[in-house]
């Protein structure tokens, strides 16, 4: 690993979806459902087993294929296009049910990555998939003192 | 239903982060992983298994709850900061997941609704949950056409 590969599978007409924000994506699928009366289907539960159905329709793109490399260099346009729909399908739900839980995921995502970077630090994890608990816990998150024990990532506990 | 809730739910500093785009998160991400080296265990199929991970955690906070209202009122602000962690979890991976499968989630997410909302004419569904097979089929989403047979949602055989 180490060099970065950003950039390099980026398309001309991107300007504009790169613009795109989480916010605009609540509002869409908001103005969504209340244009067909689905307010009443969209409860958390429902959108969150409709997310566990479309990360399902996603695995399936996946399975059987054995490692598949990044960039995905044998896929033809069509199995790209059907991988973007059900990508898709996944965020949708997810922007959702987190709307729908009074969540807003753009802040709690900007949140959770200091949580990520506090957890694993650089000088300690370089190069090592070792889980955070065989780190030294003085970096340790400590905003997530309040969390219920359901928590399992942050629990100390054997 | 019917009642737009839109804005109910926001609070006062949310300013910068409804300005979080897809693009930030998938740059922060790349960032991320190249600074750990990281990069070696993010191949598609892993960082599938790892969404696949987060989805179950998010899972486990409805667990046992029975049916939860929108808005969550009944969960203190612990749990819903738990449960704003593991929706980001899903959305860190996911979009990771796109970037290293060199698909750009946000023209997927504009390109799908735009699917959905030909897939589902106002004028048709509205009010009912009936799945699209149900409706008409002039309206019938005409860019898949060259999609292969494993997208089931848009075949129509039986
Ligand atoms: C049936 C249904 C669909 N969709 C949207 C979100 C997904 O992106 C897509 C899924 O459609 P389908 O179930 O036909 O795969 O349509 C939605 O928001 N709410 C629904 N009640
Ligand atoms: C271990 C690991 C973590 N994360 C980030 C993405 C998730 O938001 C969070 C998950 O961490 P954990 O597995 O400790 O729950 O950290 C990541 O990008 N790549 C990894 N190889």
């Amino acid at each position: 690993g180490g060099a970065a590969r950003d950039g390099e599978m980026e398309t001309g007409t991107e300007a504009a979806a790169a613009a795109v924000s989480l916010e605009t994506l609540r509002k869409r699928m908001a103005d969504f459902a209340r244009e067909r009366d689905w307010e009443q289907f969209h409860s958390p539960r429902n959108l969150l087993l409709a997310l566990v159905g479309e990360v399902g329709e996603l695995s399936e793109t996946f399975q059987w294929k054995g490692e598949v490399p990044k960039g995905l260099p044998g896929w033809d346009e069509a199995e790209k296009e059907h991988l973007g729909e059900e990508l898709a399908d996944v965020l949708l739900y997810l922007v959702r049910l987190s709307d729908m839980c009074g969540v807003d995921l753009g802040k709690a995502a900007l949140r959770k990555m200091e949580i990520n970077a506090r957890k694993y630090p650089v000088d300690q994890c370089k190069g090592s998939s070792k889980k955070h608990t065989h780190y030294g816990s003085t970096n340790s998150d400590s905003t997530n003192d309040n969390v219920n024990t359901s928590n399992k990532e942050h629990s100390n506990g054997a």
